[in-house]
């Protein structure tokens, strides 16, 4: 994803989540801060492997840690703000995975910021990378892009 | 409110508002953080201010201090429930509020949590206690329990 | 505690822990938003309980579980103030204490803002009351006041 | 910066600030969780602006806004450990200024994270982007990586 890349809309995603902003969310300039758009991130991410790929975060012997992410903000969300979080996966590897997010105000086509997150997939007890299960594997294949 | 007085069930609220958890909301315990819910009250509140009461938090020159608030803990949360924020007005001074909030998950009709919030209403540029503006006290007489 | 009990000072507390704000503490008033402060009430429980009663809260058994807590705002706090959360135990039952802590900014005495925290131990796999463990236990009463 | 550029040492970075972590930063997994990273991020450049630029975000005509930001996570890292938050200049323009920053524990010299973050400055009340002022420019020239 090159940094000049146009903004993303709506049909570039693939799976959705709603969020509510907070009123803290809002900081000194009466914006959602920057730090809160990675938590729509890992939101919209946890919600697709425990919805679509069973994933069980408090049992599961394999999980996923974050080893990378990136967000370019677009334009300024503001609490009450409600926001609807787009996933779709550009890169999946064995133990890998690369998602896409968006994050889309209820009035626009065009995303108010889109990023990435990248998830190794580990032995929980023994943190060594470890192949993604199949359940989960099927559910990212039905979200990516070609 | 005695620390001792049973959960507030539904009814006991005259106004809500609907707040989504987010995969960070949840500790090490994998429970909603007892933090995280003084921002479900106040999200509530600020909801409540600006949809009720026309309050803009951008421009006012009259904004609401928080003095004073409490959480009793009763049924542990997680994230990916949706919570519901009841809100009601328990007493109502000349420049003080003290309002009560319980937080509802999606099926369940006692509260998992309840307490309270108080606001001073103060002039912005130098923190001087001033009577609540008119159009927010309104809205505040709508939400009181006898 | 009485609603109206004047501002305690750094002598009524045994145990301290520094804690560093952060931009986003700030809220769109500029001060730290009043969710934040019971962030810095369970730090220096969980670093009390931990650095003192020897607590490790990824393997024990017997986890504290948030039952109640409150607090008083005075005086606002604004990033980047550091802060200095004092402890104490104001009482100790079999399975449950309440904690007492204070929070003081670099040049103040007084407390810019006073709480409570009230923790019930329980069995982690089962959520049942048990007793506080006899090491935690001393490390408590230790920072008991009359 | 690419993805699989070996870790960031201390001496990368120009200019230090120590931030303490909280107990709610720690998630599910019992580390400090990825979002929490880029709250550091904002909080060494916060306070780079205000102690070196002169910065005063309460009053500036001229504020920053963040347009792209991005961290990889290399080791994890719990609470209660402290972080100390390196910063340097890595491009600076005329309105917008890229700064890196790396994520260090106590006692290591490894970067347990890094990452950028680019601020476009504007003019408060238009949201034009506009020259970084003299004095906050002068401090990021102090900053500059050749």
């Amino acid at each position: 994803m090159s940094r000049n890349d146009p903004a993303k809309t709506r049909d570039d995603y693939l799976w959705y989540t709603t969020i509510t902003t907070r009123w803290m969310d809002n900081d000194v300039y009466g914006h959602v801060n920057n730090v809160v758009y990675y938590s729509f991130f890992d939101t919209v991410i946890a919600e697709f492997l425990r919805g679509e790929g069973g994933f069980d975060f408090e049992t599961s012997e394999v999980i996923g840690l974050a080893v990378d992410s990136s967000c370019r903000y677009r334009r300024a969300i503001a609490f009450p703000q409600v926001v609807h979080a787009g996933l779709r996966v550009a890169h999946l590897g064995n133990s890998s995975v690369r998602y896409e997010v968006g994050i889309f105000t209820d009035d626009e086509d065009e995303a108010s910021a889109d990023g990435y997150f990248v998830h190794v997939f580990v032995i929980r007890e023994t943190n060594t990378p470890t192949p993604i299960p199949p359940g989960i594997r099927a559910a990212m294949e039905r979200m990516k892009v070609a």
